[in-house]
């Protein structure tokens, strides 16, 4: 015989993803939420019921939580006797404490094995369009750190000056950040590292920036009403390149361009990774471990990019999604070397269900600023 | 017989405060964390683990997670192997899909009754300077607004303008954000919410704000490498404010700065929150529900903050804390009506473990800008 189970969420619309998909309410702390016979239904707090009716998306239903109960174990006990449930289908990350209690209880909380939304993977037009909306303001950031680049100069150490001040990963960070600001976004950690910091691919970089050698900047803003996140990466130098790096910036480059040449419905999202090791090896930019630390492309080729600022589809070597069309995804091929820094390239791609690839990235591509 | 057990966490430096209490590295991705006779070791993937060699707090092992495994099950099998354990305690939080998956292979996965971090709750002095950090860069965005506010005129419809520009809470945003970004802080949300949109605590704001009616500007920003928080809230009017509007002002202001003087060691959080609530009552601002819409003073008198912007210690009607010394914790009584609005104040207090108060916010207090 069939269970009675409705599915189970806990979160804020802020750390949750699929609370945020499924209800479009966005709140601080967490709060509970349960579909059953196709109802989904919020428990909101008093502070913050209002606001959540107000947000939340047509057909969810919206109900204090105190209707339920005070603590989180009495309201979901009280959420299945009145529907005379079995149990709750969660997914792989609800807490394990509040399933524990549930579990002794009686309750039957099964894990589910396929994707709990599994919609989201496959962006609509409005979703395509708010992933858009954050990618220009993130585009805003960095055509900014390009004109203060340019408005700059080099002193005799190399330090590159801007408005008489040495500038530094932090200065330029924040008129990045202000740009996307004035775009309507959040900034959430943009990276703007500089020489040997930039051989590190999450090094938000820090101290005074010099000329001839890489500046790699990741831009990465979220649209808070939305929720979705937009994310590029450029990679430039301040006055010349170093034969090396022109180098290495012409093989990502070309990794980059020739993956996004063969982005297909049907596609082997590990093969495109594998494709873009294949081209950065062509050009001599070798992958592997030296003394404990990893050298070349060590990262994944790239990531689904929506509600999460790194969701499904991963294009990495154990990835085994298929391109289906409908995902928006980063292809961000990188190559990173302790001696002389690193050099990533990041475009934003929406490959449409008609098969048709959409570049939502519209940042210009060039090395070196004058 | 005792059994031996490791202490296990999964998350992010940036989604887990206790992950990043314990080791001190942030990442945008989970990863596995164990501790065992006292010992700390982060996992990381390539991607990040010279990055996190270079955060990891003294005496935490960093180890390439591929010694390991290539699944987080495989991962955390054979970190019990390898110590001869029976199982793990974890957090509450701990995702269910991976625990029982471990269950399932007959590794025991407790989980933790007590606090995962108790030291968390009682700041260190480098703790108290990194809040005050954040909280100093928060200033600095409300000063900016009410620079702007001051600059700002008022045109016959009552709309503020500034610069010739009809003024929108998204506006005042992004100014305020500006400044918090200049000073090395992330903003996170900030709110503006003007008139009656500032009747719902957690509002954002948007569209036009009026003279005449409360601004509610309630400013969190984080800071990037430390990642703790700051808290701010303070309500003004621009232009002359109702007699209502003054009548609640004074109420909030008289129920914060009693709560102020009555923190202590020893004094309990509920009662201080129980304390608030009289003190409005008092000036006649009640509590209650209308239409299943609460007004009043409906949300916690304060929380704790720090690596959470909303952590232990809460002052709530339910919160069974007793205030022991070290704390770090707001006090924030509001009222809100949605007949014309809300004021909130909010102070950051830091409770020394000598039994001192020190207010950790020094934005001025008043109500309205000519």
């Amino acid at each position: 015989m069939n269970k009675n189970f409705a599915r189970l969420l806990i979160g804020s619309g802020e750390n949750s993803p699929e609370i945020r998909y499924l209800t479009g309410i966005s709140t601080p702390d967490d709060f509970i939420c349960f579909e059953y016979s196709g109802t989904v239904t919020a428990l909101m707090s008093k502070l913050e019921i209002s606001r959540a009716r107000e947000a939340a998306k047509p057909q969810v239903a919206v109900l204090p939580e105190s209707d339920y109960g005070t603590t989180r174990v009495e309201i979901i006990s009280k959420i299945a006797e009145t529907l005379h449930l079995d149990g709750f289908e969660v997914p792989p990350q609800f807490p394990l404490g509040t399933a524990d209690k549930l579990r002794s209880k009686d309750l039957v909380i099964k894990v589910s094995e396929a994707d709990f939304c599994p919609g989201r993977i496959s962006k609509t037009p409005d979703e395509v369009a708010q992933v858009t909306a954050s990618q220009r303001a993130g585009e805003a950031g960095f055509a900014r750190a390009v004109e203060l680049l340019q408005a700059s100069s080099i002193d005799n150490d190399g330090k590159i000056i801007w408005q008489n001040t040495p500038l530094t990963s932090e200065i330029l960070r924040a008129e990045i950040d202000c740009a996307i600001l004035k775009h309507g976004s959040l900034p959430t950690g943009t990276i703007c590292a500089g020489g040997k910091q930039s051989a590190q691919p999450h090094n938000a970089g820090s101290g005074q920036l010099f000329a001839n050698t890489p500046i790699v900047m990741d831009i990465f803003p979220r649209n808070p009403e939305s929720g979705y996140w937009g994310d590029l990466t450029r990679t430039v130098v301040k006055g010349r390149a170093p034969a090396i790096v022109k180098r290495a910036y012409e093989a990502v480059k070309a990794a980059r361009d020739t993956v996004k040449s063969e982005i297909a419905i049907g596609k082997s999202c590990s093969k495109l990774h594998t494709l873009a090791e294949k081209i950065l090896d062509q050009h001599r930019f070798f992958t592997g471990v030296s003394d404990g630390e990893p050298f070349g492309f060590f990262h994944g080729l790239g990531h689904g990019v929506g509600l999460e600022i790194h969701e499904a589809p991963r294009l990495s070597p154990r990835s085994n999604h298929t391109l289906a069309g409908g995902e928006i995804f980063t292809v961000e091929p990188g190559v990173y070397y302790r001696e002389w820094g690193g050099i990533r390239l990041e475009d934003l791609i929406y490959l449409a269900p008609s098969g048709e690839v959409q570049c939502l990235t519209c940042a210009p591509d060039f090395l070196e600023i004058d």
